[in-house]
């Protein structure tokens, strides 16, 4: 942490921020400025939140800290990637994953369609939601139970492993008894509680990035999972809230080549959320594995014009298996398979 | 909503998409222009969700809402304002209700010195947390339940109510024990398990602006609470996510006069989480009510270069009482009290 | 500069960093941590831009800069307030100057009748259009220089002194010609050669913020008119671009005492640019005024729906007087006058 | 343009408002909702901004635009791609075509160094400041035209042709003398007196995306260009600004399929600028490609670690010679050709 003071400070100020620092346990280290003085608090960082609450002093102008927060999460504790295993499937290997399936669970014939369809192109997931996050309290909220249900009757009859959303602690039972990744949304990716929980269950846990959540910021809330006990961590990007309003959200590729390099968890993409609009999901997918990705989390609905959610950005299982196709050569192109 | 067909699209894709429209139970309404064809959806729009899904036809190039999506927080449907009562407190009336106290309830010692500071300078309502949000698995989580009761000490030996947050569905019961107003922080805006459990308490619900909400999904967030039939709502500007790093936030005050437009429910603003610097939040905080602010939530602490959390946002509790001072003028100025 | 170095790097990456410091001009100084090693480098920051070079070394994990990089600017250069003369109106000064006028200069009848109105309802300076920049290339786009003459018999009729915008560096002469004070509009503020131009110009110059700019890069755009021996620079909030479409930009009044922290010059808002509708101007004036402002800069049309420009954000005359005299109250309340 | 009038509006109002629609020359079409009147109006829209001052009609809700404002940049006006010619290269074809070089022209020996080592590596063009916009007035502000000679000089001994940026109206006949390819850098974006005189140069222009330019708006500032009677507008996304602090911008790919579908103008993409960070810079560049570019925008420095300007995103020869190899994998993924 680096501590910069005011010009015009004094030595007494000098003295007691130091003696503050050593009082939390630090080392201060005081380096003379021409403009101004600037002490590095040395020591282990974990607490190092508290040294923040320094910069409410009026003599001191910023705190500054110099070490990424998070210690699980980091390449620098573990240099090697982390593979996640969900029944024979590899995230975070040699071959790109790509999850795929409907928005909601809306019928049975839907789902055991979509999940024929998706697996016949190359799938190796189904995703399809039971639990529903809805901005709208009278927008269509899924088919809850009935909806974990129909997707474990998919699974078994296609050998898709499943996927499917996990919104409150007291439901993380029942998701995981029906499914094989818990998905924690975008909406809840600083909903500690729930972290804590899923961190505690035996699943592999899917954590999207927030629509204003930082990469760092993320990757404590994949923290949160990793010290809960639970090290099979995939990180999906799908789109950060900016101005730009051609596309839903704005889809941050540069996320993966970020992610790459601190962590050593693998790193999905949701080019349907990212994008919001069907006809540019494909080149987003293809650009996604280009830059890195380790796998693909993409919408696909028989009849997205009658979808209940998210039509406009689902795809027709022919569409996705056309993209399947284009995304496969770029995965050969960066080395890996489809 | 209005469905935009695109250039060359056909007499046959009109008639397909009006009778998809009539299907969902609206009627269509088709204008033809030079370049396009447009149809308006017209009916009851509760449901007009599903329309949306009409995107992903090929014909279509967009479809636009043209009514806000809440009901209940309408000012439409109520033009009166709304004013929530904690105890002998009015939220909403004529009078500038401040609440106040330590970001994180710290020791029975802290949280009782705060209060009775806090009300000698005039604050309304005692806030404090017991159960934290942190960013870090490593920081300060809160004393918990612990903290509740500390808090409870606090108002009984002041006579002031108590704001606190509460973080999951499950701990409701035990948050609006020992408190009158029950916070929904930033992070859970979304979250909408909470949202309708708290929607099912008999307490005053403070809703806070995520970071990345828009004032529109903010007052869809209220809906889930008020459809739950707790009409006390109080909305809560804390600031959000933009470019700018001078401040920790962007308070938005503008949300203030949009909110007083749409909603008929009273509207507080934070400006120390909004700001995130103390040295910033009495300009703020004038701001706000001469914008027409019901209320202000500010962080208060008697040392806040040892606070827990917070430190830097915190006042110190002189500062506090020489903001009261003008603040006060402010709200004389606009014809409220304080 | 703070240079941290990457866990792992070596003493010889040390002594090489060391080296390209001193090298520099700088003194380096290396504190070694637990986990990595940082290195200060002392000395005069002008030049420090370079030091930034320093991060594309292999061994280099991130270099920050510690001092803002503004001089002429600072308030640690200059601490008493910069008041900006223009005729007998001081900017800077106790009196709140409210600039008051059209957006676009239209026609003769307008721009009189406007000038009358707002003056007689205490607005000090006149502002009106008459080179515009407007993003489509088939809008209205100004009167020019008869717009210049138009204003300028304002001026002389009713006294008021004029501000205006200039788009280039050729249109200075002119414009200054006819005006008072210099407006570089939020799209120039970092149109170098322009700010080069009015800062040999003997004029006032407003500069306002860039939608997207942040305070310390708007602080270096005024050091460009600074540094150019033009000491007469005031700066104007404006809105900056969120995610936020109820409002059209983000008026960010904490950039208000932000920057009476970080500088000398007087700071103005302009809330109708800020908000984008008439019905949200007169709480946001308000708001400037309580936050700190020295002045507001209000778009007033007689007729705001035939306006060729901007009629939503215009206010009628009779409305601006209503609120000249609410936003007196506020000015009363934090001691300045009106 | 799709005028939706409060509830509550009269019979009046409606009229009211159909006579100012026809007033202005469109048709009304007017749409009797359960809750709203909707009027839509009806003609040839190049005027239609007009119509958005109707918003400041108190009967008024809100003023929606139905069509792109801009008309010669449009994919309606012209399906087929446009192809910019310079020399023998072209852009917007099936070659994918790499323009690279230093951010900054610095001396004779680098400019030439860097050009033949990026012609040896497949770039197709030569890129390399000589004007330079800098944020602060105490940066290195570029060679001006004896960085133009050193460019030209560089062409001649390599047969690249040259883009270089242009900064203001009056430079830009000797910029044009110099080099091929005119370049509008992102804060000049909305400089509407450089784009009308580029319009007028002949000589290709590649346009920046400025930092918080709407894709909407950046198209209409290719429209001045155009409109100018210059049909050789090449696009260039650089990253927009966002909360992220990771990067230094957001390189925003989804703009690469939007465009595709809206426009016929070629899009390039730099990924250098984008991100900020040399590391970033392959990982972006390949997935630039795969999302659709045309061609890539990439600094090259031979030794970044000394460059004056922008050295932490510059990439050594030989890395940019390794990136390359492997962009040309992904070109030919998508049947391109590098």
């Amino acid at each position: 942490m680096i501590i910069v003071l005011k010009s015009g400070a004094s030595d007494a100020d000098v003295a007691d921020v130091e003696g503050r620092i050593r009082a939390m346990g630090y080392t201060p280290h005081t380096i003379h400025g021409e403009l101004r003085n600037v002490i590095g608090a040395i020591g282990d960082d974990r607490g190092k939140e508290r040294l923040r609450s320094l910069a409410s002093l009026e003599c001191v102008e910023s705190v500054t800290p110099i070490l990424q927060p998070f210690k699980l999460a980091s390449r620098e504790v573990k240099r090697g990637n982390t593979q996640v295993r969900v029944g024979n499937v590899v995230v975070g290997g040699r071959e790109i994953v790509v999850m795929a399936g409907p928005c909601s669970v809306e019928s049975r014939f839907q789902v055991l369609d979509v999940a024929h369809r998706v697996k016949a192109a190359g799938a190796r997931v189904l995703r399809g939601g039971a639990f529903k996050p809805r901005t709208s309290p009278y927008a269509f909220q899924g088919l809850e139970e009935e909806g974990l249900k129909l997707l474990a009757e998919a699974r078994r009859e296609t050998g898709l492993p499943v996927i499917t959303e996990v919104m409150e602690p007291d439901k993380v039972d029942v998701v995981a008894e029906h499914s094989d990744i818990l998905q924690i949304g975008a909406r809840n990716v600083q909903n500690f509680s729930l972290l804590r929980r899923v961190g505690e269950a035996g699943k592999p846990v899917l954590l999207k990035r927030g629509m204003s959540t930082s990469i760092q910021e993320w990757l404590l809330s994949a923290e949160y999972v990793l010290a809960g006990g639970n090290p099979n961590v995939i990180l999906c990007e799908r789109g950060i809230r900016t101005f730009e309003t051609a596309t839903r959200f704005t889809l941050d590729l540069n996320a993966v080549p970020v992610l790459k390099k601190l962590t050593h968890l693998p790193v999905v993409v949701d080019p349907s959320h990212g994008t919001g609009h069907w006809e540019y999901v494909e080149s987003m997918a293809m650009a996604a594995v280009a830059a890195g990705a380790d796998g693909l989390l993409i919408e696909v609905h028989p009849k997205p014009e009658e979808a209940l959610s998210d039509g406009p950005q689902s795809l027709k299982p022919d569409k996705f298996a056309a993209l399947m196709g284009r995304v496969r050569k770029i995965a050969l192109a960066v080395d890996r398979d489809l």
